[in-house]
């Protein structure tokens, strides 16, 4: 796997989280790089996301840094955005640009100051430690309650793209989730990636549910420096796919899950229709449950779509569960509940929830949504985070 | 506690459920009541909440009884109206009333054919047992999940009230929330009731949540048989008395709920917005799982709020947590994480999540709003349940 020519990173321990794991990281593209974001749409949006979309919006999209800490999301604090912009700051004069193409990301606990000194005491160690070859320290550091890091790479007719996120809990579609950045080499303008990046986004992140909670601090930017020379027709299948991969990444690895549940809604009147009623099965805590028991339960399927707020004729509804038809015309299939709880036990899932139409055709709306099972282990995480 | 005149009860086992523990509830009244009732949203409808809907409208609000039964939802089945048409017609001739004035309701597991012959076989001794003194022996039979009988008692100015109710999860407010039935000597006219039932409900099972998800039989019916000869003025503070006690029994039953958790929002534009940002603090599972914890954790507090969809200021916004000030104009405040964390192991709980107008005055809009903790319990019932 190569990865994408222009860019450095470096992550240390700047003591914001607690135990001594990695908690800051930088990526830097050497040259200024088209830059696209996409942020929560919490109404409480923290400082670093107010101030990022500020810089993109000032940088005109050229973007030349990314600086990302850990442990702590500078979110309902007096000094928030006076410590953004100072380590935004720091971070330009070191590597010599402008401050507005400097992206701050944070995540961990809301509510908490964060001490810039923290993080300008270890900058210059931090720029000192750039290289090419440490994109793993940089994935590594952005992580929280996450039991894996997440990455994703594709290359295209001699573009590269390398991706990494972080997130496993309060991840719900609502344009970006958790933080997430991309960067490749290809060359795109800032208005090119960031209409990629907006269709990208609807068919991955704006698809996951973890637990239906979004957070302050969503953040996903993608980067691209130019630096292949090249301007592939297929850019936006491989950001697609990194998106994708990066996204059910964070599904797979949801607090506590064992599963990854995906769900396929079909015969809806429109696309948005499908959505609605596919991210209604994917927030349903019964749903989830029931799949973390391997319990054959459809009628909670039904029952959770039916509270989508989407018009819909349950008679004409069939429903695979796991590859086995349980639901025909709304009623019960004939199928056997053993061999189906046998089937539930793998590491994934799938629910195709299919309308028919008025007439014997369908109507064309669809969508595909992923999430994950619910265990005890979720409750057990969230009852006690400290970072 | 004196039980209103005029009704008899029985329940007895007619094999529906696994377990050998009464499922078929009768509730009737001696003398044709009038009555007005309140069901799921749910596109997805149960049998009996069709049927039910029906007959309140043909018989124009004048009832006799009510059949119950638990173990089968009697939802998503071939036969389903069939059968509670069926039931409802061979109680109707047991008692000798018309069959529009028999209100089917069931509760339990969805897409499972209910084979009327269990009811039919039952009936006879199910009637030859109605008994004035029995409310309880049908307040019990009507359970599934639940840990304990719910039931709720007022009297004013010589009318008396009676209610039952079952649930502990699946429980979202969206019109009636699970089974419930009241009972009233008070004289009302159907219309009447139908107002007060109305106006009754929002202020409390509308505002109860355990999991966010609406079942497919969800029934509230109320009864007014007139046996007092009263007609009080009191009559509808009574009856909500009686809903808010049945509504928050629910809330702390729900399933592995340890703590009632009151949340009061105020400050907002309308009562209506106060709402919204009040359900989805009490639907966020960061927020349910961190009291479940007893951890001070506020910030998931004002992250829900932010995803209510509501427009609001953050910065204008004081919490207070179990009484304790943890957060005033958006940012964290003083107090002590080790006092609070001891205050938040008790079995109640509560938010106020007030918004400052504008000005130095406030917004008007108001809501409070019920939910529970979230455990691990939850899980490991949902995960297998079984009738």
């Amino acid at each position: 796997m190569n990865f994408p020519l222009g860019y450095r990173y470096a992550s240390t321990y700047a003591g914001i989280r607690k135990v001594a794991k990695d908690d800051v990281a930088l990526i830097v593209s050497d040259a200024p790089a088209a830059a696209a974001g996409v942020f929560t749409q919490n109404r409480v949006a923290a400082a670093p996301v107010v101030i990022s979309h500020t810089n993109l919006q000032t940088s005109k999209g050229r973007v030349r840094a990314i600086l990302v800490n850990a442990g702590n999301a500078n979110c309902a604090t007096r000094t928030g955005e006076r410590v953004a912009r100072e380590c935004a700051a720091a971070v330009a004069s070191a590597i010599e640009c402008q401050k507005v193409q400097v992206l701050p990301a944070s995540t961990g606990v809301i509510g908490v100051e964060l001490d810039p000194k923290l993080i300008l005491d270890v900058l210059p160690s931090l720029v000192a430690g750039l290289d090419a070859s440490r994109f793993n320290d940089a994935a590594s550091a952005i992580l929280t309650t996450d039991t894996c890091m997440k990455t994703a790479f594709a290359e295209t007719k001699g573009a590269r793209i390398a991706g990494m996120t972080k997130g496993s809990g309060m991840i719900h579609p609502r344009m970006a989730t958790t933080l997430g950045f991309v960067m490749t080499d290809a060359v795109a303008s800032p208005a090119a990636l960031r209409a990629i990046l907006k269709r990208a986004i609807h068919r991955s992140y704006n698809r996951i549910s973890v637990d239906g909670d979004t957070s302050t601090n969503d953040t996903l930017i993608v980067l691209a420096n130019g630096a292949s020379g090249k301007s592939p027709a297929g850019l936006e299948a491989a950001i697609t796919e990194v998106l994708e991969s990066l996204a059910t990444q964070i599904v797979r690895d949801g607090e506590g899950a064992r599963k990854l549940v995906t769900i396929d809604v079909s015969g809806a009147s429109t696309d948005a229709a499908a959505e609605t009623i596919a991210r209604a099965i994917a927030n349903s805590p019964l749903v989830k449950t029931a799949i973390a028991g391997s319990d054959p339960n459809w009628g909670r399927i039904l029952s959770a779509a039916g509270n989508a707020g989407v018009a819909f004729d349950p008679r004409k509804v069939d429903i695979d569960f796991q590859g086995v038809r349980v639901c025909r015309s709304g009623l019960a299939a004939e199928f056997s509940e053993a061999e189906l709880k046998a089937k539930l036990d793998g590491p994934d899932c799938s629910i195709r929830f299919a309308i028919r139409g008025p007439d014997s055709g369908k109507a064309p709306g669809k969508a595909r949504f992923w999430t994950c099972d619910f265990t005890e282990e979720y409750i057990r995480i969230n009852a006690s985070y400290r970072t």
